[in-house]
């Protein structure tokens, strides 16, 4: 059927996507979101079909940029429109939906029709929601993995040793990678680290980064500073590792659910190349894991991915319960980071965390006594140099010192109300204030955090501050907060947790951060 | 946040959607597919966020038509547009993930926000691939079908008896229900029926219907042509009864599962006030139930969900290895119905399943002897009379005579190219090339079928013939025809199905009809 073609100026977020009128629909007998092949300059297109009474009229067909690039068409083009058969990935999808146990193939098929475009959002959510119900199996984890990898780009550099960390995440103000790059990149070992901005928490390790640093970098620059220093920290974003993952992530996060966990982390830590990983995996009530036995378990089925992936992988099951140091938020995390390398700052916990999981690397790459290798590198400035370089490298100001930095000046303290000891930290309110005050994009936005659990506390000593850029920003967050139960102060034997009087809506959630 | 509307001219399929500039949202920290509330003109709704670089420009949002309806917005108008918290409904969808069984507060949270457009399709799929997969159990039907009623129109017959009947489809040509309902309500019952249109066969009951009288009828004429004749024959969807479920179809068929057969179904049922019914359950291969097993047990589901809706239930487990009579497309099955009616011709298998169900409602409302007094009816020509009353009241013509029904006139006869018997005969592939031929949109496309199985066949019989009413779509049907394998011929002892020499691809579907 020939259609001339209206320009709606819309972006699908990737997928190939036109609107049909009602009537030519039916004459085509494709309904909403059956397949159409679009055939217009010498080129054609598998689309998915969106269906409109009114404002697309009989003979036209509304084309969404995707499809207006892809085929180079202009306002008013005729194309030649027909009915497409259905891929076979959505078999393959239908047939996990019916417990059936995927095969490479099939998997790999289904990964390529992602990230080109030719399944719609119904078919990639039923399909995750599926893998979450039913579980990954570690065959099929592998063969995601593999495709995964297949589809994307993959760095090459010359050295028999390339290793890599990851934090599952969930943790609030972990700044633990700003530490490990450093001191592993200046033990000689070589580090091509690349990390995720943040989806539902207040920064991700890209976003502290860019405080300091590009990290917007091409694989080709990638490349280069790795070569120069040993080790990089650059977003993820830009160099498509693994791009079928950025797709999967727009489905999980509105279903707060994770179930490409493993394929999602080990895929691009394989396309880098890395051969020795640690993993940290935070455990306790505010994150993703919650029991040590759950981290254990969890830490099994990634060391058995790894070996399958050929990356011997050790874990690192770390203590989550509240945040890493003391701040929250981008500029925040970057300036405490930097003023722990540079030894202005002692944050006990994070340096506890950065020299153990450094450690774990240089033990695992031959090294003997690796923590106090660590150390040794953090308190003699060697990493402090290191983080210099690599600054420079990636194109940031080499010089940068911690008061540079500038942070929300739109400030509030909370204070406490009462005396005795802080007994709980609820992380995901505290990210959801840090966030309402403007993190991560306000880069200057987060929180400061004065006290600890376990710290003794006064009526009227500073418990937080909030930092935000702007008035309306730190307000919001300011009525986040008194909403929430950020921190739990009372006597050692307080028992009662919270009452439940009538029928709860329990909204468990939590932190997707990759 | 204060926007300017750029009204789209697009429809969201009845959801509320509004398109925000990339740093707009940024601000508003709201992600796609995330929520707003989106406020003006005095009014306001939660609208789910897509998001753009390029052509909704910052300051400026963009408007579906659905949001432009609900606000009365115009081109350029100021809107307030705030981040709204997750509804409730999110948090049960998101428990039901992890096999939490629902309340009846909690399923009617979620039907409710499905109807006002506030569930995102990744939302509303993943939970329908969750019942899907967890199964639904009896309570959470029985909560599901009083939230759908709740949530959709009342028909109000004043008799102590209301009839009904329904099959769960998949068998092509079923005209089963034009002869039930004129028998039925000829004998004195009150059968108020509503039908589906085709979705992925070739003719729905309201495709069939509509060749003979109109079908798109309100609640309230519905209502005049019940109380005037007894019965009716309806198309469901311009009633209104279970809004929600035409929202779950739109989901369920791109994935062809269908988790909500059974509250969809008997929902409408209650939203007529029936009190009796009758379920046919067509049985086979061709068919969604495949065996006699799995039949017994579906009906027991549907006896106890009745019973707990004060709808007494029978079921009819029937023969669907084949199409009923000889033909498949609306005009062809209209006209096919209208012969057996007026005694021009014999189907015996359709006559046979028509007053076996009309029989079994006769019982059930206190009549003897209910098949003979059914045959009876039709037979001396009391059914037929009776439907040229309902025929007269929907607004059609009552001395409509079968030779008036126009077919398709372009045609072509498939003959047999061996000697045999027909051994079976594949519903899908029927049903697909008589959709290929333009059915149900063309009403006088379809396939009449000239042997059935069993029959005895010689070389050059003709098996079925195609009719079209463009001859691109006769050809169209043909080249399908030839691909898939409709009839097996052969002797009674050949064994051999088809061989699988490589991995096969398995694309088992099947029809969604309600």
């Amino acid at each position: 059927m020939n259609l001339r073609t209206k320009i709606l100026g819309l972006e699908a977020g990737g997928k190939f996507i036109v609107v049909l009128n009602r009537e030519d629909a039916e004459d085509l007998s494709v309904s909403s979101l059956e397949r159409v092949r679009v055939r217009g300059h010498d080129n054609e297109v598998i689309a998915i079909v969106n269906i409109a009474s009114m404002l697309i009229v009989k003979g036209t067909v509304g084309i969404y940029e995707e499809v207006k690039n892809s085929l180079g068409l202009n306002e008013g083009d005729e194309v030649d429109v027909e009915i497409a058969p259905l891929p076979s990935s959505v078999y393959f999808i239908r047939n996990k939906l019916n417990r059936r146990k995927l095969t490479y193939n099939e998997i790999n098929e289904i990964i390529q029709d992602v990230i080109k475009g030719k399944l719609s959002e119904i078919e990639i959510a039923s399909f995750v929601t599926a893998l979450h119900v039913f579980g990954l199996d570690l065959d099929e984890a592998t063969s995601l993995s593999m495709a995964m990898v297949k589809t994307g780009n993959i760095l090459k550099i010359n050295k028999p040793v390339i290793v890599d960390k990851h934090s599952i995440g969930g943790v609030p103000g972990d700044k633990t990678t700003l530490l490990v790059v450093p001191i592993v990149a200046a033990a000689g070992l070589t580090i091509p680290k690349s990390s995720s901005r943040a989806i539902t928490s207040a920064a991700g390790t890209a976003d502290r980064v860019e405080v300091l640093m590009p990290v917007n970098l091409e694989l080709k620059e990638m490349q280069r500073v790795v070569e120069k220093t040993n080790g990089c920290m650059v977003w993820g974003g830009t160099l498509n590792l693994a791009p079928a993952d950025d797709i999967f992530i727009r489905v999980e996060n509105p279903l707060s659910i994770d179930p490409l966990l493993l394929p999602s982390i080990m895929s691009k830590k394989k396309a880098v190349g890395a051969n020795l990983m640690v993993l940290d995996i935070p455990t306790g009530r505010g994150t993703k894991v919650k029991t040590i036995g759950e981290a254990d378990l969890l830490a099994k089925d990634f060391m058995e991915l790894g070996r399958r992936l050929d990356i011997k992988v050790q874990c690192a099951v770390t203590y989550g319960e509240q945040p890493i140091g003391h701040t929250i938020g981008p500029a925040l995390e970057a300036r405490e980071a930097l003023a722990v390398l540079t030894g202005e700052v002692k944050a006990p916990d994070l340096i506890d965390k950065a020299t153990n999981i450094a450690g774990i690397l240089l033990e695992m790459s031959g090294k003997k006594n690796g923590k106090e290798t660590a150390m040794e590198i953090l308190r003699s400035g060697k990493a402090e140099r290191k983080m210099r370089e690599i600054i420079e490298a990636q194109g940031g100001n080499p010089n940068i010192k911690t008061k540079d930095i500038p942070v929300g000046d739109q400030t509030y303290t909370v204070r406490s109300a009462k005396e005795g000891y802080i007994l709980w930290i609820n992380n995901a309110s505290l990210a959801e204030a840090a966030r309402l005050a403007g993190a991560p994009k306000d880069k200057g936005a987060g929180i400061y955090l004065h006290k600890k659990i376990g710290d003794r506390v006064k009526k009227g000593d500073p418990l937080l501050t909030i930092h935000a850029e702007r008035d309306l920003k730190l307000q919001r967050a300011l009525d986040g907060l008194e909403k929430a139960d950020v921190l739990g102060i009372g006597e050692r034997m307080d028992m009662l947790i919270h009452e439940v009087r009538e029928l709860p809506v329990s909204k468990t959630t939590f932190m997707i951060e990759r």
